[in-house]
């Protein structure tokens, strides 16, 4: 097999979900692929996108993620000294729609491109195996098969779906065609299915781009037509391509697994059996994560007393503790903790729901907030004033703004900032203090090579988010 | 009955223990009995002294409490408008040295005066049959007895001794005198005991000063010496009298109950029917709260999916949330969290002992530490910097102080500040900020008639607690 035609494999990394069953670490704000549950170095996403990252094998990848998350691909891309295209929905329409788009973007480069579909937030174990299963499905995709890896499935999972395998695939070793597409079963079925040999849906898959567009086109045209039509409308801005938002929401919301995989007649699977989760919840979170002799996986600063067979994640400087407890979940972050059965994880999602019904801010929102120039997080308030911490990565610029309510006193503690108030411009180092009246217009830079740092307390009658009067921002936002 | 003779009851409160049971709520820095742990408006510190307020029935109340738990009851007792004299042990020997104090103190007033011992930690569900009760028990103590209060078990409760019951006292209607004390039993013990009559040993109990003098000096004369020793040569330090360290050292470490109560032939017991409770552990405290139709009791912002007879208890501004368990405690505080199983939260004590081996400083210290002056809380701590919220009561004032590593930024976000920098003094009011250089001298002090509250943001190269250099205090520090 030459490199060149191995390199022709597209990877198209689909960064949509909120992951709310892995709140509170997860939330809308910075949904679980982005975040460190698994390994502390690197988000689920970003160990995806470094997992394609080999020139000989993968073509530059392209990101297809929401508009709110675009700063955070790029940033979590930059960290590992990646590149991608990165293409911007408007609104979630499912993915049959995100894979017309994959398809269309790739069909650019060259219709016969071989597309890989991959989800941002699952935990591959052995990346070599991976690139090898990946490389043999290529053939197969080829030879004109949509292809799916399928996993030999470890245990009876009922909250994963199932393929069924029908005749091998004489055009690509190993590979089978696809008999059917189970839905996720209970635990009687689950048994059955593995008896009779059916895999894990894994969800990744590789079609050849002019066959997928076909396939789209006899089966689900107007999720085709939607996406075109909204790729072709795309503008530019900044870094990334934003798909025009009135066509995009004509593409019906439906799965590819609907729209295509389960109407094609030449569909094919190839069985895995690497390490493989879609870390759903954090029963699954625990499955994936070293454990002590207890059964615990632990992380951040934890003390136990009796306890086994749990995960206890602690987020922050904050100290958890469990005595005398088996097998539940308890995640800590700064402003929310989860306590709950590790067999009813799944349950969190209906919490979420709950949060959101009982307007708890901590439903969607983290305590930090990302930003494009670097992040906020709250660390008190009061009646009538608010104090947050403030990072700027070096070179970002925060817009031109002013506000009605609340005067700010900036303390920077770490690195140089450059301030305007109103028509002066002045330069504040570690330890030195600025005062922005109210109804001041001012503006923060790190005009220097290192992150900035600063204290801002905020004092005044409303001290709100929305108390914001943008007057410029180099953003777009 | 007189009123003048019921007068003569004088109420001791003994406020040692640090609580470590009900840890994180309770810590060495701020103990169960000072914390609201089951009323949210007052410690069990503050339910006991205004229980024994009536003057009609008490005499002014004394309460003994270790040094570094002065200000905490100066200012709860101020706090709900009591005030009382207060002897600081400068160490605990155990509740014999303690009743010893509290008796010699009643003596000095007049020999036959009767003393109540009260622990600072229980919760009593009906005050009116509690002061009945102990009118009722005076007469057994002026008739020459130390009456205890049994009470009248409504569980087989393995964590109480209990006292059994021998024949009537005929001074006192309904008591009777103490046939045995019983240390806390199995759980058949329980059984037996309860069947045989047996009372509760609530720890609360009442002597005539000169009678248990008597009963020391025949069975602890050490103890009654080191006591006698501690009181002559104690010093009045502000409003308290702090007793003479080198003697109170040479008292004998033991309890009241060993030194005396289980030797002395004039032990009277009064059976007593009220809702009591000494909240020793989270399963006590769930059980004296109200709970819900779930048997859930809940405190603070909470959220729960399927759980029963649990205690979840949020403090702070933080959401806590459980998903599908039973009979669990989550205890959670802004810099720690507790998830015990309530059948095993008597095992919090070996948990805060592992905490103490393993060096965190959440084993002992609030993130909220109580001052003279008021109180400071950290909000944030980074490489080379730290930023607390500092509250100051009228009238307070910091010592005059120097720090030799950092330097200290205020913003007054309510209030006044009067802040001396070297030889200058400023009044600094709210949205104001003052800078304190390295190895300033300063000193802060809120003028004002409402609480002062600022921001510190502390920069520098070390900012721990010890860099700092009193130069003078008001407060003897």
């Amino acid at each position: 097999m030459s490199a060149a035609c191995v390199a022709d494999i597209l990877p198209v990394i689909l960064c949509g979900g909120s992951g709310t069953r892995l709140w509170p670490a997860s939330r809308a704000s910075m949904p679980k692929q982005f975040a460190r549950l698994v390994d502390p170095k690197f988000s689920t996403f970003q160990a995806t996108a470094q997992r394609v990252a080999d020139p000989a094998t993968f073509a530059r990848a392209a990101v297809i993620a929401s508009s709110e998350a675009r700063f955070i691909v790029a940033e979590q891309l930059a960290q590992v000294g990646l590149s991608a295209d990165i293409v911007l929905e408007p609104q979630g329409r499912d993915s049959a729609a995100a894979v017309a788009v994959a398809a269309l973007h790739a069909a650019r480069r060259n219709p016969e491109t071989v597309v890989l579909i991959m989800a941002a937030d699952h935990v591959i174990g052995d990346t070599a195996a991976f690139v090898r299963a990946v490389s043999a499905a290529a053939v197969g995709a080829r030879a004109g098969y949509t292809m799916t890896l399928g996993v030999e499935p470890t245990r009876p999972a009922t909250d994963y779906g199932y393929i069924r395998r029908g005749a091998p695939l004489p055009e690509a070793e190993g590979a089978a065609r696809v008999e059917r597409f189970v839905e996720k079963p209970d635990a009687a079925g689950a048994e059955r299915l593995i008896a009779e040999g059916a895999l894990w849906n894994s969800g990744y898959f590789l079609f050849r781009a002019d066959l997928m567009l076909a396939e789209l086109e006899a089966h689900a045209p107007d999720v085709l037509a939607g996406a075109r039509a909204a790729l072709d409308a795309a503008v530019t801005d900044l870094d990334f391509v934003r798909l025009d938002a009135a066509a995009f929401a004509r593409a019906p919301k439906i799965s590819i697994d609907y729209a295509v995989m389960e109407r094609t007649t030449r569909a094919g699977v190839l069985p895995v059996s690497f390490p493989w989760s879609d870390v759903g919840t954090w029963d699954a979170v625990w499955q994936v994560l070293p454990q002590d002799a207890q059964g615990n996986a632990l992380r951040g600063r934890v003390e136990l007393i009796e306890t086994r067979n749990s995960l206890i994640h602690s987020e922050g400087d904050g100290l958890t503790t469990v005595v005398g407890l088996d097998d539940v979940v308890v995640v800590s972050t700064p402003d929310a903790v989860l306590v709950a059965s590790k067999a009813r994880s799944g349950e969190v999602k209906e919490l979420v729901a709950t949060l959101r019904a009982n307007a708890h801010p901590e439903a969607d929102a983290h305590l930090r907030m990302y930003r494009p120039w670097g992040w906020y997080q709250r660390i008190d308030i009061g009646e009538r004033f608010q104090v947050k911490r403030i990072q700027v990565t070096p070179g970002g610029r925060l817009s031109l703004q002013k506000h009605h309510h609340r005067a700010e006193h900036w303390v920077v503690v770490r690195g140089t900032a450059e301030v305007t108030i109103n028509d002066r411009v002045v330069l504040v180092h570690e330890n030195e203090a600025v005062y922005l009246p109210i109804g001041s217009m001012h503006r923060l830079t790190n005009p220097g090579k290192i992150p900035l740092e600063l204290i801002e307390v905020q004092v005044g009658s409303y001290t709100g988010e929305d108390d914001i009067i943008r007057v410029e921002d180099i953003y777009g936002r």
